[in-house]
């Protein structure tokens, strides 16, 4: 079997195994973008979906240590095996892990997030978190997230980039410890460009709280952050969704900064 | 004024401005470690304290983007300007710069946690995205733990490690978008080794769920993890810990990872 030819086939009938494809998210099992992510893979393996019984939003990479954790079996997606779970994103992983599957699957996918998650906002997201959850373990794995907030979003594109990438990643699996941190833009089919392989934006939130006082005379803050891309060199994540590319950034989950630590090394007498 | 000889001297007396040292954490504003962080780094600058007003462990990089949040004034650190927060360790630091400081602080550091963050704990922990927070803002930052998760643990030698590196930072400022991750080994004063320059180990948590069954016969679970540490090279986080030393590692917040982008360029013909 020539692996490369994959793409263009059958992929079920032509590998010994049925792949396992675990989806997730952090917009709750519910979301539409869930929905169109299974959608986008479905003839591909077996699926099994795992996903936050609520929306989960902004979570970062929380996990849940001190409750409790639920976990229950529906049927919302025309027969796909699917669990909703009490928990955060990662903790959805984790638990289809160790009480579902009982052993890693072939891929793991997040999303279609509503919303962007390029750039900084790899940081903040469930989304991702995900993606890295299943990466730590060494589970090829990635999010993809849709710049489109609408609930009710056209995910023509994002379907197509979902199972362009599924192919790929099940015809060749991606170096070990690696996430891709995929975003669709806001483009009809025609105007689409494809896939570009990209770096992470230098770009972040400005935060601002919206000041206000409850019935009581007590003050509470409300968070509106207004996204700041300071990043003005090009090859980034940002720049290819302006132009009408799907972003693909490969993520590590080793932050050391090598340059920095010679710099310490160097400037930090002991 | 020559900053190399800053370490040894009274600092506040010797620069212009007093430096703004915001201190934060996730095990919440009464938790021991941040009573050791605030006493380590009396006299060096303004100290001014924003903390969850309850414990946030393991809440990763989460944001509260879903409540309102509540920030008071509280008086437990000897006259030292304090404010607890209802939101996570992240929020902290938004709130702190955008309705307390109205700028950034000079530094920013976060803990001291109880309890290890070396090597993968980077991405779990609500202490380093205080840290790695004030990074994307640009403000010099350290997330500082200790491997004694005890609550009335000894935290002379960590005092000691946090007042040393305040000092360092505080005369030579680290390159920008980066954040040390800190941790301190249970030795004695006397058995301490000193800082050690490190990499983040690649280890993991190997999750196993404690099944349970509540009085109406309905199914929990509990997480129980064991961490494992898969990195046998040597210069690790956790290698330096085991032989007495404070580890430091510098994180970046550009999680791309550029060999992989190179490999995708290759492999992914678009």
């Amino acid at each position: 079997m020539n692996p490369t030819s994959v793409g263009g086939g059958k992929l079920v009938d032509m590998i010994e195994k049925v792949p396992v494809i675990l989806i997730a998210n952090d917009d709750g099992i519910t979301a539409p973008g869930i929905r169109a992510l299974v959608d986008a893979v479905k003839g591909l393996g077996r699926i099994v979906v795992v996903a936050p019984d609520s929306p989960q939003s902004g979570m970062g990479h929380a996990i849940t240590i001190d409750k409790p954790l639920r976990l229950n079996k529906v049927d919302i997606f025309d027969g796909v095996e699917s669990w909703q779970c009490s928990g955060t994103p990662a903790d959805c992983v984790k638990l289809a892990r160790d009480k579902i599957l009982h052993d890693k699957p072939d891929i793991c996918f997040s999303g279609i997030n509503h919303g962007a998650n390029h750039s900084i906002n790899v940081i903040y997201s469930g989304t991702m978190s995900v993606a890295m959850e299943a990466a730590i373990e060494g589970i090829p794995s990635v999010g993809f997230s849709s710049l489109d907030y609408k609930f009710d979003t056209d995910f023509t594109v994002a379907r197509k980039v979902v199972r362009d990438i599924a192919k790929r990643m099940l015809a060749q699996k991606l170096p070990e410890h690696i996430l891709l941190n995929v975003n669709i833009p806001v483009v009809t089919e025609k105007s689409f460009k494809g896939l570009k392989i990209c770096r992470q934006a230098y770009a972040k939130w400005d935060e601002q709280f919206d000041h206000r006082q409850d019935p009581r005379g007590n003050d509470y803050y409300w968070m509106v952050g207004k996204f700041v891309n300071m990043d003005t060199e090009s090859g980034t994540d940002v720049e290819a969704l302006k132009q009408g590319y799907a972003s693909v950034v490969p993520v590590t989950i080793d932050f050391t900064d090598k340059k920095v630590k010679s710099w310490l090394e160097q400037e930090w007498k002991m």
